[in-house]
C-alpha cells in the first residue's frame, strides 16, 4: 500500500513534467485528485498550479498559507505568478508580495497593475534590452555574460537610457550581419511595439497577423514595460475560441471537468432557469390557441416541427453572423448584403422544406388545409429566422453583451414564438 | 471614376499587407470582391491567396492558368504553395511542378506526399542544419554567410552526413556558450522531434505543451524532412476550435462569410433535412397521444416545456464531455466517475425546476395531476439527458464520428422522443 503511494510520488515529482501533472490533476475526480496532490513536493506545487484550470488553481491556492505560496511560487514567470496572486484575497497577496525581494516584487506589482486579460496582465517583465549606439560585437560579447536568455527570446528590444522603447533588433539579423555595425543601423523601428491596456483578444489577432514570437509592451508614455512570448499568445486563441462553445450551453471555459455535483447543479440551475421562462413563453403562446388545438389535434402534432426548423435555420445564420464578427468580416456596409442573403437563403429552404413537411402533413392528416397552413409557417419562420439570425448578433455587439451567451436563447425563443404563433394562428383563422 | 480605381489598386498593392488584402477580400460581398480581385497585381495574388480561407482560394485559383499560378506563387513558402496546389486539379499541380527549378520542385514534392493536416503538411523544408563535430565559433562564421535565416528560426538542427536527426542546438545557447566548444557538446538531444505522419490536432498540443516555437519533423527513418513553426500552429488550433463551433450548426469552418445565397442554401438545406427527420420523430410519438390531447389540451400546451428542458440539460452535459475528451481530460476509468456525477446533477436539477414547473403549471390549469405528471416526465427527461450526453460523445469518439456534427442532432432527437413519450405517456395512463 505505502509501496505504490511511494511509487506514485516519484512518478508525479520526478517522472512527469509539472504540466503533466497539471493534466493529470484536471483528468481526475476531487477525491483522487485531492491525493495526488498530497504528493507533489511543495517547491513543485507553484509549476504545476500555472498550468492548472481557474477552478482547480483558485481550489488549492485557497488552502495554502503565505508561507508556503512564497516557496512554492519561487522561480515562476513574473506573467504566472501574477496570474496565481490574482486568484487570492487580497491580504494574502500582499503578505506574499511583502515577503519577496525588492526587485522581483517590484516586476510583480508592474504586472499586477493590469487586468488579467490585457496585454500587461500577460507580459513578462524579462526583456533583454540594448542600447541603440553600440555595434553588434558589444552586443555579443554582452549577450556572452548571460547564463542564458529568457524564453523566447527572438529579438533584443533597444531602449533609450529612459527605457523608452525605440526598436528591436531580431536575433537572427544579429547572427547574419557585419559585427562591427551599430544596432541603430540595424533595428526595426517599424516593429509592433502593445500598449499595455490592450484587450488580449487584440492582442492575439497582432500576434496572428504579423506571425509574431514575441513583441514589446509599453506604456502610455512609450516606456518598455515588458514582453509578451507567443505560447501565452496560444493559451488566449484557446480560451476565447473555447469560451465560444461553452457559453452557446451556458458555461465557463475555466470550469474543472470534474467539479462536484452539488457545485455543477448550482451553475446550471441558472441557465435551465432561464431557458425555461422562454420555454414558458412558447407555452403561453400555445395556450392561445387551446381551442383550435381541441378541434384539430393534429395541430398538436405538427407544431413542434414548425418550431424546430426556425430554430435550427436561425442558428446557422447566429453562428456564421458571430464567427463572422469575431474575424472581424462582418461590420458595417456588408451587414446590408448579409441580410438579404440570409433573406434569400431563408426564403429558398423555407420553400424546399415547406413542400416536403405540406406534402407528409397532407399524406398523413388527409387535409390539404393543413398543408398549405404547415407551408406558410414554416416560410414565415424561416424568414424571421434569418432576419433575426442575423440582425441579434449585430445588435448584441454594439450592446457589448456576449452573443455567444444570450444569442441562441434568444434567437430560440423568437422561433418558438413565431413558429407556434404562425402556425396555430393562421390555423385559427382558417378553421375557426 | 477610373481615379477611383487607381487609388483602390494603389492601396492593394502599394498600401495594404497580402494579410490585410486578403482580410478585405473576405469581408466584401461578391460581386465588389471579383472588381478588388482583378486591381491586386499578379506577382501579389499568390501572396494574398495564401491568406484566404479554402473556398476563396479554390474560387480564385480555379481561373488562373498554371503560367499564371508559377508566377504568382513565386517566393511562397512551400509550405503555403503545397496548400494551394492541394486545391488545383492534378493537370494544373504537374503543370506547376514541371514549371518549377528541380530544386523547388523537390522540395515541394516532400511536403505534397504528406496530408495536409498532418506535420508533413504543415512543414517547411528551408532548416538551417548543422554538423555535431563543428565548434560553434564555426557555426557563428557558417551563420554570417547567410543573407538571412529562414523566418522563426529557434533552433539550428543537428544532423549526420546522412540528413539524420541528431539533436538541436537553440540559437540562445548558441549565443550564451563558449565559442569553442563543440556543437555535440552543447545540443539537446532529448527535444521534440515530430514524425511527418502525425495528425495536426497532435502537434498542435506538442506545441502547447512544450511551448515550442519550431520543432523538427522526421521521417521513418529519422531523417530530418522539415521544420514546422509555431504560425502555422496557431492556425491549427483555430482551425480546430472554429471547427466545434460552426459543425455544432452543421456549418463547415472554411466557408466563405460571403458565399453567395444559392451556394449557401444547398449546403444548409441537408442539415436541415437531417433535422427534419427527427422533428418527424418526434411528431410521430405526439402523434401516438392524439386521443389524450384531445381530451386534454393543457397537455400540448406544456409539452414543448417538458422537450426543450431535457435538451438543454442534455446539450451541457454533451459540451462539457466533448470538452473533456478534446482536452484528453475523459477517458478510460473516468467516464463512469462522470456519468454518476451527471445523474446526481440531472437528479438534482430535474427535481427544482420539476418542483417550479408542476407548481406552475398546478397554478395555470388548477389540476393537481397535471403537475404531478409533468413534473416526473421532467425528471425522467433530466436524467435521460445525462445519461445520453455523457455516453453519446464517448461512443461517437470510439466509432470515430465528430461528436461536434451529430452529437447535438442526435441527443434532441432523445430528449424530445424522451420527453414527449414520458409526459404525454404519464397522462394517458392517468388520464383515459
Amino acid at each position: 500500500e505505502s509501496g505504490a503511494l511511494d511509487q506514485a510520488r516519484r512518478m508525479l515529482n520526478r517522472g512527469l513534467a509539472p504540466v503533466d501533472v497539471a493534466h493529470l490533476l484536471e483528468s481526475t475526480p476531487p477525491r483522487e485528485r485531492e491525493v495526488l496532490w498530497e504528493l507533489v513536493d511543495p517547491e513543485l506545487q507553484g509549476e504545476v498550479l500555472q498550468y492548472l484550470n481557474d477552478d482547480l488553481q483558485t481550489l488549492f491556492l485557497n488552502r495554502m498559507n503565505a508561507q508556503q505560496l512564497v516557496s512554492a511560487t519561487e522561480g515562476l514567470d513574473v506573467d504566472d505568478l501574477a496570474d496565481l496572486l490574482q486568484r487570492l484575497p487580497n491580504t494574502v497577496t500582499l503578505e506574499v508580495l511583502a515577503s519577496m525581494e525588492a526587485q522581483e516584487r517590484q516586476r510583480l506589482e508592474t504586472v499586477l497593475a493590469y487586468p488579467e486579460d490585457t496585454a500587461g496582465g500577460l507580459m513578462n517583465t524579462d526583456a533583454v534590452t540594448i542600447r541603440p549606439d553600440i555595434t553588434l560585437d558589444v552586443v555579443l560579447r554582452y549577450l556572452r555574460r548571460h547564463e542564458r536568455l529568457p524564453d523566447t527570446t527572438d529579438s533584443l528590444l533597444v531602449v533609450t537610457r529612459g527605457d523608452k522603447l525605440i526598436g528591436s533588433l531580431p536575433i537572427e539579423r544579429l547572427l547574419v550581419s557585419d559585427t562591427t555595425m551599430l544596432v541603430r543601423e540595424l533595428m526595426d523601428t517599424e516593429g509592433v511595439s502593445i500598449p499595455a491596456m490592450t484587450p488580449d483578444a487584440e492582442v492575439a489577432k497582432l500576434f496572428e497577423k504579423f506571425d509574431l514570437v514575441s513583441a514589446p509592451v509599453v506604456g502610455t508614455d512609450g516606456h518598455l514595460l515588458g514582453r509578451i512570448t507567443i505560447d501565452d499568445v496560444v493559451d488566449v486563441i484557446r480560451e476565447n475560441a473555447e469560451h465560444q462553445v461553452m457559453s452557446m450551453a451556458g458555461l465557463d471555459e475555466e470550469e474543472d471537468t470534474f467539479a462536484p455535483a452539488w457545485r455543477t447543479s448550482r451553475r446550471r440551475a441558472v441557465w435551465l432557469g432561464i431557458n425555461l421562462l422562454t420555454a414558458f413563453l412558447a407555452a403561453a403562446v400555445i395556450g392561445l390557441f387551446e381551442g383550435t388545438i381541441q378541434r384539430i389535434t393534429a395541430l398538436a402534432v405538427l407544431m413542434p416541427i414548425v418550431a424546430s426548423m426556425g430554430g435550427i435555420a436561425g442558428s446557422q445564420t447566429l453562428t456564421v453572423l458571430i464567427r463572422g464578427i469575431a474575424l472581424g468580416h462582418v461590420g458595417g456596409g456588408n451587414v446590408k448584403w448579409l441580410l438579404n442573403r440570409e433573406l434569400v437563403v431563408g426564403l429558398l429552404n423555407g420553400l424546399l422544406w415547406a413542400l416536403v413537411i405540406a406534402a407528409i402533413a397532407v399524406l398523413w392528416f388527409g387535409d390539404p388545409a393543413l398543408g398549405v397552413i404547415i407551408a406558410a409557417a414554416i416560410v414565415i419562420n424561416l424568414l424571421i429566422a434569418a432576419l433575426v439570425g442575423t440582425l441579434l448578433p449585430v445588435v448584441l455587439k454594439k450592446l457589448n453583451i456576449d452573443p455567444a451567451l444570450s444569442g441562441s436563447v434568444i434567437l430560440t425563443t423568437v422561433t418558438d414564438v413565431v413558429g407556434f404563433m404562425a402556425f396555430l394562428g393562421l390555423a385559427t383563422l382558417f378553421y375557426l
